[in-house]
């Protein structure tokens, strides 16, 4: 009883698809049980310590680490398309006064929507490979660009222009607040957005490719996705583990805190993660950038992280609770002077990169992808009534 | 090797998941080999047939068909909704003059984004169902305004406001005209809207129920949806029926056109259509508005339509082909007077409804939908190659 099959041709699957082989993919994957995650064939907390954000960039739209000559072009082609087209420049201060109630992912699908038309993107199957790529250049390198002008118009400020000798994020940090950022925060910032680029197959993810196999163009995908971050249980919110580090206080007051809430039932934001049951490979890299900044904030979130898996081990044993990403990505963030506020988008202005790529291997398939829904309602036709 | 499960649970089943039943719906079915689709219990032509717009629309986001006094209220409801927040009518003309290179769909994209974001919509599980179904009503009722606005205002023209006074389909002729259209035409682009609203599971209405299953708001998961539809293996083109109408220009002309397109193995647009082995039965109502108007352009309709029935008998025995909904659809909205570049935008302004009776059932879940890809590229860990 669907659109596409008789009834004998029907394929029952686990609720919201889990575990269902939507595609193959050459993009990347998630090994939870050993704490492992890749892009490509490369570790990606291994390129996060070693490479910057364009090579990684270049990795996954082109397939491949660039060698030194096309990193190069490719850094200098990705930040000449920072500056946005004038007539979406014109329109950001309506968009910034609209957006500001539904928050700033709803400002960016927007804004990324209006970019797309003004840049004439054509339906991903109507064109060439190269073009596609260059579309998603083009969409990618604009987010940084459309977030902070939206972020400092929101707060009543000029947007300031994107410079294009700066990296992708000492330009982002540049273009947030005006100032050229410090090697250490802009390397600090650099390696959560490499580190968050790709994370397996998501719903926003998923969503990109699903508007993909309908031949739609590359900004469609990416609003899609946008939309789909936006969500809340999926795009998260690394300011929640922030939050409970405010809610906690002074280090004196960790262990009540912690205890009541375990004993409550209640779950502790910034730990736990359906897919990892080992330590999250993001949470130790990140928090090994935390501590290289120092400070009391940076102890007590390490004490915070200590007891509360401690007071788990005491009350829940045999159960293995870890810092989820979003723990030392809050505290890495505000390290690097990110306002709250921001630790989503920022999270979206790497993982466009993971989206882009997701694009362009789906557009190579020209399989749309559509499942069905089985009718469960009363039995049709019924008549329709008359008028009462 | 994927972010849910372990290697062991994985679920192999066809490509682009055809055939897999991902949710249960109440909203509708198409039954193709009958030749027969519904929404909720009844025909959907025979709603069509005998209802207005609006209590079509009633039925598919409360479940149920209005009794007169709550159709005259819901009427009154979603007419009220018609007209857009200054901020939104402010950025319109930015938005149409972007948005020229990319087509109208990508003009709606931005629009009703922007619409949801002023509006301040919130996570569609952070709201209650009433509070869903209001913002549903908002993003629909908007929809022919925007649409309507950004057609005018890419044309040199200054949008028409709304009148709460007309029904949803006049309103929409008057918006697009500045003139008041006669009942014909106004009945006849009110069945076609009906007709339209939905149809069974496919690319646009999976998009918008991913994007609910994060939660996220009501304008994300529909904003996904019109880049769906976007897509040109989705949305097709009513238009290009009216192409092949163009290109064969005289009624003498049929027969040789035709053999010419059938002995080169070419499709002709217009007809086929993957699911229904019978006649489509929307092409066989909009065939009968069509010939309630009659006319030359009518008869030459009828007329094609015929000899490719009979040609193809002849050269390709066995083989039943019918027009498809597009072929009438074209011929009964040119007779309304809509220009060809708004067929595609009229039929989103029916499919939104559609989309929000999805969105509203998919909200009641609490699952996201997440499906997951199988890894197929180079094995992880490769060594990240110093740079060369």
């Amino acid at each position: 009883m669907s659109v596409n099959r008789p009834a004998a041709a029907l394929v029952d699957v686990p609720r919201g698809l889990a575990g269902v082989v939507v595609t193959d993919t050459e993009v990347g994957d998630v090994r939870g049980l050993e704490g492992f995650y890749h892009y490509r064939q490369y570790s990606a907390v291994e390129l996060a310590r070693t490479r910057p954000f364009e090579d990684v960039w270049h990795l996954l739209v082109h397939g491949e680490l660039p060698d030194a000559e096309r990193a190069t072009a490719f850094a200098a082609e990705t930040a000449a398309l920072r500056r946005l087209p004038d007539e979406v420049r014109a329109a950001l201060p309506a968009i910034a006064a609209a957006s500001g109630r539904s928050g700033p992912l709803a400002g960016l699908r927007t804004a990324l929507s209006l970019l797309g038309a003004a840049q004439g993107f054509r339906p991903v199957y109507d064109i060439d490979a190269d073009r596609r790529r260059r579309d998603t250049l083009v969409a990618a390198a604009a987010v940084p660009t459309l977030l902070t002008a939206l972020h400092r118009l929101g707060g009543g400020l000029d947007p300031v222009e994107p410079r294009e000798d700066l990296s992708y994020a000492a330009n982002y940090l540049y273009m947030l607040t005006g100032s050229v950022p410090d090697p250490g925060r802009t390397r600090a910032i650099e390696q959560y957005l490499i580190s968050t680029i790709d994370h397996g197959f998501n719903a926003s993810t998923f969503t990109a490719r699903v508007i993909t196999s309908t031949g739609a163009d590359v900004a469609a995908c990416l609003v899609g996705a946008v939309g789909a971050l936006s969500g809340p249980l999926h795009g998260g919110a690394p300011s929640r583990a922030l939050d409970t580090l405010d809610a906690i206080g002074t280090p004196d007051r960790i262990d009540a805190w912690i205890r009541e809430r375990v004993l409550a039932g209640e779950r502790i934001m910034g730990f736990g993660h359906p897919v990892y049951r080992t330590e999250d490979p993001r949470s130790r890299m990140l928090r090994e950038i935390a501590e290289s900044f120092g400070g009391s904030r940076v102890e007590f979130a390490v004490e915070v992280e200590r007891r509360v898996e401690a007071i788990l081990a005491e009350l829940k044993p045999g159960r293995e609770l870890h810092t989820n990403v979003e723990f030392y990505a809050g505290v890495v963030m505000e390290l690097c002077g990110l306002p709250r506020e921001m630790f989503t988008p920022t999270f979206a202005a790497a993982r466009v990169v993971g989206w882009s790529a997701n694009v362009l291997e789906q557009a190579r398939d020209s399989k749309i992808i559509r499942p069905v829904a089985r009718y469960v309602g009363p039995g049709a036709p019924v008549a329709v009534p008359e008028v009462a």
